[in-house]
C-alpha cells in the first residue's frame, strides 16, 4: 500500500499539470475532438498539446506535428486514436519522457486474439518505459476539484466526494447528471477499462488518500487481482466507506460483463464473502451504489440499528416500518419521557407509537424541528427516518389560517420550506445522529431541492431510505470491527 | 360478483351526482373547509350542498342549516365533522334519504374501545338506512375522469387509467403529484379507512367493471374478508391485472399497520401465497406498486419471458443482463438471421450479443427505429429493454457532424429526440411486443419527458426496468393459466 496520495501511480493521470492530446481534430465527426472539447468546457487550467499531422492549432490550442517536438514531456497522454497506432505513438511517448496514458481506443483484449495481442505489445511498452496506463478500451479521468475530464461528455456537475473506479466508462458520464440531481458529484472518477495496467485496486488506493473523497464506489464485472483487492480493501475500509455494485453476480450479468471488458465474474457468494470479509458494503444496483455513497458521505454513523419514523401519515409509516424491518433494523418503543416531551405536538388523532404518526402536522415547524429534535434527544434511537411532504398548497393554507393574505402566503410558503429544510438538516449535525429523509415528492419540487440543497439525503420510496440506513448500520459495524481487532 | 359497475355500492360515491358536504365553512382553519376546495378546484360539475349551522353561503355554495332543510337527497355526504357528532349526521342523512357517504372523520375502532363503540353505532345506522359508507378515518374518492376529489390535496394530474384500493389515504393524495410525474394518473382512487362498511374488496369490484381502469392497485396493511379477497381477485385477474404492495409483512410493519388502521396483517408467506393463488402480481414497495401499473396499463403482455437489451453502453448493459437474470428472466441468443440483419447498424467496436451494446451510436435514428424493430422482429425474443440515453451535448455535435451550424444544431436537437421517442414508442404497437426503457438521466430532461409522453415506460436503473419486465410476464402467466383451466 501506498502512504501518500503522490505516490500513487494514478496522481499524475487525475492531477495532470500538462496534456498531450492525440485523435482530436479541428473536424467534429473524430470522437477525440469530442473529448478534447469536454476537457476545454470544464476550463481546464493545464497547458494542453493536441498532436495532429497537419493542423496548426486544434480547438484553439497550438498544435504540435509529433510527439517528438513538444516542448516538454507532458504529465499525461490521451490518446483516442485508431487502434493499429495506439502502441507505435505510446511508444514515442515513451521516448520522450512522458511516464502516464489515459489510452481510450478500443479493439483491445476485448476484441479477442488479435486485439490480445496488441494488448501485449501495450503493456511492454508500458513496462519498457516505466508508464502508467489506464485503459484501453476506457474513457479515464474525471477530477472535477482540478477541471480535468478526458471524457466524451462535459461534467456539468458540481465537485463532489464520490470516488468512483468503475469497469464502465458509461458509469463514469452517465453519472454525471444523475448525481448532480442530488447536489451530488465525483471527487475523481476513473474509467479502468481493460485494466492492462492500472485497475480498480489502484484506483481505490488513490482515492483512499485523496483528501476530496468521502466514500469509494465500485461498479465492478469482475475483479482481476482477487488477493490486491482484499488486501487493499481490508486497509481502506475501517477508515473510509467503500460500497461496490457487482453486476456479474448472474449467469446473464456474467456473461455480459465478459464480453464488454474481457473481465472474468465469480459466483455471486464467492463475491459477497469477499466484500463482506474486507469491509466493503454491496450494492444491489447502480441506483443503490450512489443512494448508500450519499447517506454514507453526509451523514454521521449511528451507534445501533435502531431507528424511529416520523411521518405524519399514517402509510407511509407502514411502509417505512416494514421496509425497516425487511432490511434488518430495528424500531424501539418510545420511552415514557420521550412520549411526555412529544405530548403536546402531537394531534388527539396521531399515534406515538414507532413510527411517530402526526396524522396531520398542526405546525410545519414542529414537524421539522421541534420533534425530530425531541427523537433523536432519545438515547436508544440511532437513526431518524424521516417522511417529508410539504404540498406547496398546504403551507400556503397554513400561512392563510395564520393571518395571511392570499398573495403574501404565496411569497412566504417557498421561505418557510428553505427555513425548515435548514432546521431538519441542522439537527443530524448538532445530534450527531444520521437523518434520512423519504417522500413522494417529485425530484424538481421545491421542498426537495431545498431539502437536499440543506444537506440532507431523500429517497423516493421507503425502502430506498432503509437499505441507506442500513449501509450505515453496516459500515458502522465495519468501524467497530476494526477497532475491536 | 356484481355484474354491472352502476350495482356497486361504490357507483355513486365515485360517480355523485350531487353532494351534501358537512364541515366545510368558510374558515380556512376547519380541514372540511380544504376538503371542499380541492373538489372546487378540481372543477366538481356535480351540485354541492354544504350543510353549515349559521353560514348562508360557504365558498361561494348556497349553505343549508340543516341536512333536513336540503331541496333533494343528494347522491353522496361527504362528512369531516368532530368525531362525536359523526353519528347523529349520519342518521339525519340516512332519514333524509341519502344512500351514500363517505366519513373522512377519525377517532373509530383506531383509537381504543371508544372509539369501536362509536364505530358500532355507525354500523348500526349504516344498516337501518341501507347506507354505503367509506371510511371512518379515510379520505374518500378521486374519480378525476368526473372532476370528484374529497381529499384535501387538489389533484393536479391527469384523468388515468390506474385504479387504486388504498388502507392509507396518503397513498391517493400523495400519489396525485408522483404519478403525474410519469404521465400518469388515477382512473379511481380510493382510500378505505377503517373499512367499517365498505371495503377494499368492494373497491376491486367497482374498478373491475370500471372503463376507465386498466389496471388494480392495492396497498394492504391487512385484509378483513381473506375469502372475499380471494374470490374477487380470482375472478378479476384474468381479465384485468391486479397489483398489490403488502406493508404488513414484517414484524414491524405489522405493528405500524395496527396502530394505523386496526387492521390485523397475516404473515407474509401467507399473502405470499393468497396473492399467487389469486393471480395478484406481488410488489414490493409503492414505487414497484406503479412501476408494475405503468407496464401493464401500456404494454402488451409478453408471450414469454425472453429478454434482448439494447444498449450503446457496456455498464448498462451488463447492469441490466444481471437484473433480468435475478429476476427470473432469460437473454436469448440471436438468431444468425437477425446478426445478419443487425450488422450495417453495429460499429465494429460493438457487440452482437444479448445485450446488443453498440458501444457507441453511429446514427441515433438507428438506435430508435431501425435496430430495435430488427430485434423486435426476431421471433423468440419477447421483450425489448432499451438503454435510453441522448446527451443533448451528443445529439447537437452528432446533427453538426451533419453539416448544421450551432445555432440550428441547438434548434434541431429537441425536434429530433422527439422523433426519436415518438419511432420507438411507434413499435410496441406495430409488433405488439413489450418495450421498457431504463436510464439515468434525470426525469425533469427533456428526452425523459418526450419518451413518456409518447407511452414508454421508462424506469432509473435497470432493475426496476427487469422487475417491471418480470411483472409483465408473470401477469401473462395469470392469463395463460385462466385460458387453460
Amino acid at each position: 500500500m501506498i502512504t501518500s496520495i503522490e505516490e500513487s501511480p494514478l496522481y499524475r493521470i487525475a492531477n495532470a499539470r500538462s496534456m498531450a492530446f492525440f485523435g482530436a481534430s479541428n473536424s467534429i465527426s473524430s470522437m477525440g475532438t469530442h473529448l478534447l472539447l469536454s476537457l476545454k468546457a470544464g476550463g481546464y487550467p493545464g497547458v494542453v498539446y493536441p498532436v495532429h499531422r497537419t493542423e496548426d492549432t486544434v480547438l484553439d490550442f497550438k498544435a504540435y506535428r509529433r510527439v517528438e517536438d513538444l516542448p516538454e514531456a507532458p504529465d499525461l497522454a490521451v490518446i483516442v486514436l485508431p487502434t493499429r497506432i495506439v502502441n507505435d505513438t505510446l511508444e514515442a511517448c515513451g521516448k520522450k519522457g512522458i511516464r502516464n496514458a489515459v489510452v481510450v481506443t478500443a479493439g483491445f483484449r476485448e476484441m479477442g486474439a488479435d486485439g490480445a495481442a496488441l494488448e501485449a505489445e501495450l503493456k511492454r511498452i508500458a513496462r519498457t518505459y516505466h508508464m502508467n496506463i489506464v485503459g484501453p478500451n476506457c474513457l479515464g479521468v474525471a477530477n472535477p476539484h482540478r477541471h480535468i475530464n478526458t471524457t466524451f461528455i462535459p461534467n456539468e456537475g458540481p465537485q463532489g466526494f464520490v470516488g468512483l473506479a468503475s469497469q464502465s466508462g458509461s458509469f463514469v458520464t452517465q453519472m454525471f447528471e444523475y448525481l448532480s440531481g442530488f447536489g451530488l458529484g465525483f471527487s475523481t472518477a476513473f474509467s479502468v477499462g481493460n485494466e492492462a495496467m492500472l485497475d480498480i485496486v489502484d484506483c481505490m488506493e488513490y482515492l483512499a488518500l485523496c483528501p476530496h473523497t468521502k466514500v469509494i464506489a465500485l461498479y465492478i464485472e469482475g475483479i482481476r487481482r482477487g488477493r490486491a483487492f482484499m488486501d487493499a480493501a481490508r486497509a481502506i475500509s475501517p477508515h473510509k466507506p467503500i460500497v461496490a455494485f457487482y453486476a456479474g453476480g448472474s449467469a446473464a450479468g456474467k456473461s455480459a460483463g465478459l464480453s464488454h471488458t474481457g473481465a472474468l465474474a465469480g459466483p455471486d457468494e464467492l463475491y459477497d464473502g469477499m466484500f463482506r470479509q474486507a469491509g466493503v458494503i454491496r450494492a444491489q444496483s447502480m441506483v443503490e451504489l450512489f443512494d448508500f455513497c450519499w447517506v454514507l458521505g453526509t451523514m454521521p454513523l449511528p451507534k445501533g440499528k435502531s431507528v424511529v419514523i416520523q411521518t405524519h401519515s399514517g402509510g407511509p409509516g407502514a411502509a417505512a416500518a416494514d421496509a425497516c424491518g425487511r432490511a434488518g433494523l430495528v424500531l424501539p418503543k418510545l420511552s415514557p419521557d420521550t412520549l411526555e416531551k412529544l405530548a403536546p405536538f402531537i394531534p388527539a388523532t396521531g399515534s406515538v407509537g414507532n413510527p411517530v404518526d402526526l396524522t396531520f402536522a398542526k405546525d410545519y415547524s414542529d414537524f421539522y424541528y421541534k420533534i425530530p429534535k425531541i427523537l433523536l434527544e432519545e438515547e436508544q434511537n440511532d437513526i431518524l427516518l424521516v417522511y417529508l411532504l410539504s404540498p406547496p398548497q398546504v403551507i400556503e393554507r397554513a400561512l392563510r389560517q395564520m393571518g395571511y393574505d392570499e398573495k403574501m402566503a404565496a411569497e412566504q410558503a417557498p421561505k418557510l420550506v428553505e427555513l425548515h429544510a435548514g432546521q431538519l438538516a441542522g439537527l443530524f449535525q448538532s445530534k450527531k445522529k444520521p437523518i434520512i429523509g423519504f417522500s413522494f415528492h417529485r425530484p424538481d419540487t421545491h421542498v426537495m431541492e431545498q431539502v437536499i440543497l440543506k444537506g440532507l439525503p431523500v429517497f423516493q420510496g421507503a425502502d430506498r431510505a432503509a437499505r441507506a440506513a442500513k449501509a450505515l448500520v453496516a459500515y458502522a459495524g465495519v468501524r467497530l470491527r476494526s477497532v475491536k481487532s
